[in-house]
């Protein structure tokens, strides 16, 4: 038996931080394979994807125009990292599918794209069942903690009537870009303005999560409703060279209700901002399940967002692969699992 | 769209206590439809299920003798809940998957029929590959917990060196043949001697559930060890009738440690007890991932066992149904979930 030939061929779409990560991963991977990688950064384009990572030459370039890299190479699955939007993914995902390749996006709305946008959805599984392929959208939220996790806890359960569930994390490590989409360092009119103007966008995914739990549990779910709201905090935090003082807007409090006529039967909340520990409350992930049994469950600190991102992109490879044609959700496949060593890879 | 005819036609095959649950449990909801049960029970020969279990009668007769329903009613799913072993079951499964049914066990042993009986696991998978139908074996733990749970909690993980799970429960509950197997209200030379003798038996379930998380990572896990020690009260506790003394026996503290050469991969403890919160243990289920990321889950209470098992085997029945044929692991199918409604059912 030829390994080599077993192992699965990779190409890494987006080499933005979550594409880059994704790429190390898969260069780590004894069961990958690697074969190319797709940036529109002319930086990097005719770079090896090895150098681009910092990391020693791979012997496989990065290109700005994947035309050749899609006539010419054997690929099983292209790992896709661009946008959170659906609609701005799709001709990248038209094109890819339409070449005979599987696809895992990491784009939040491709968690369940036919939550925000059922029309896409269809045409996403059509041109995959028409080329005999598979695509999935994953991500650690939506797609792993407050949907995947929620369903999975469900497992034994005999009745639900309410879900509860809540991620809270610390933005500390990341950067300026984050800061802004969540009004992290904002006063309370600055906050109040860049929600109505748009640029405060809160947590993506929401109505994804709900859909996917929704779907799963048949909650009959027919309405969803947001809630943007700013955490003010009460002391001083520091986040590297930035300080919210006591009043200051440390980060955005987001909340997602799934009503059932006028029952509230699903709600998510996930506040985002810096060091929500120095207003004493703990990161975790809290999931509370209503019905027989109830259950109550949590995790601490949170389940690491950009690592499981990452993470989860690369265990679903094998998944994808060996799904029947068409647009799947993370509900709709075996469980992506942690996968060490190679066999655990050409198994499936 | 006739929904009558669209719900899936359910057998229960055994009523213990926990197959009276799962029939209760069909009985209940909307996509599913009992249209036989088995027991070889002389007593409840010809009586009205619904009647056996305390109910109404629902027009559906409990049979000690299953050849006539087998041949002459349309049957879609068998749950099965007789035994915790394999080999008894054998016969009554070959039986069922012959005459073109699926099923679902609850017998601990089928959750990873291979890890102590590979002939009969093979055996399964090839008369169910025969008769175009699937089978699998569910439970809370094995096949949820200390396993399903484990393995789904990885979804996000690049690495994982090592895995510590403990479930840690509350006998009051159950009576005397529980107490019994667990060794409840002996003296340490009683327990000795019951572990020596196979009358203290622990745990039921650990090689599958290492079996299942080895299968499902690739951790390259070559060897289980088990571990039965008596749990020994420091404090008087009382479950019902019992009064266990300080310096008896409260339980069985059940430990199996899974090996990858000499390293120690997979430790999964599961004391089971009287009233551990008498002596300053809480009920719940913890669960440890180490490696990148890594996780700290906990549940309190744990996951109520007895409920549990009874939903799982009922939420798997749609997945069971969908499957392609053969033996099926829990991790090789969709997440089983709670399903509320009989669309939930009828989708899949």
């Amino acid at each position: 038996m030829n390994t080599q030939q077993q192992r699965i061929r990779v190409v890494q779409w987006g080499l933005g931080a979550m594409g880059r990560g994704i790429a190390q991963l898969i260069l780590a991977k004894d069961g990958l394979e690697l074969v190319g990688a797709v940036d529109a950064n002319p930086a990097y384009d005719g770079q090896d994807i090895g150098e681009v990572l910092g990391q020693d030459p791979v012997g496989v370039n990065v290109t700005n125009d994947p035309s050749m890299l899609l006539a010419t190479t054997r690929i099983d699955v292209v790992t896709i990292a661009t946008t959170s939007w659906v609609g701005r993914q799709l001709p990248d995902l038209k094109r890819i599918l339409s070449s005979g390749i599987n696809v895992v996006s990491i784009a939040e709305e491709m968690a369940a794209p036919e939550a925000q946008h059922p029309e896409i959805a269809a045409e996403l599984d059509a041109v995959a069942r028409e080329h005999g392929v598979s695509i999935v959208g994953v991500g650690v939220n939506p797609g792993f903690v407050l949907d995947l996790l929620v369903v999975t806890l469900t497992a034994g359960s005999q009745e639900v009537t309410r879900i509860e569930a809540s991620r809270v994390n610390d933005l500390s490590p990341y950067g300026p870009t984050v800061f802004r989409t969540q009004g992290v360092g904002t006063s309370l009119a600055e906050f109040e303005a860049g929600v109505a103007d748009g640029s405060i966008v809160g947590h993506v995914g929401f109505p994804e999560s709900i859909a996917l739990i929704n779907d799963a549990l048949g909650l009959g779910i027919d309405r969803v409703e947001q809630q943007i709201t700013p955490i003010v905090s009460s002391v001083r935090r520091e986040a590297g060279d930035l300080v919210i003082e006591p009043g200051q807007v440390a980060g955005c409090n987001h909340i997602a209700s799934g009503y059932r006529g006028d029952a509230e039967v699903i709600r998510l909340t996930h506040p985002q901002q810096v060091c929500p520990e120095a207003d004493g409350r703990s990161t975790g992930d809290y999931i509370t399940i209503y019905g027989t049994p109830e259950i109550h469950l949590s995790t601490g600190p949170e389940i690491a967002g950009g690592i499981a991102t990452a993470g989860i992109a690369v265990n679903t490879i094998p998944r994808i692969l060996a799904a029947s044609p068409g647009l799947k959700r993370v509900i709709d496949l075996p469980a992506p699992t942690a996968l060490m060593g190679a066999s655990a890879y050409l198994r499936r």
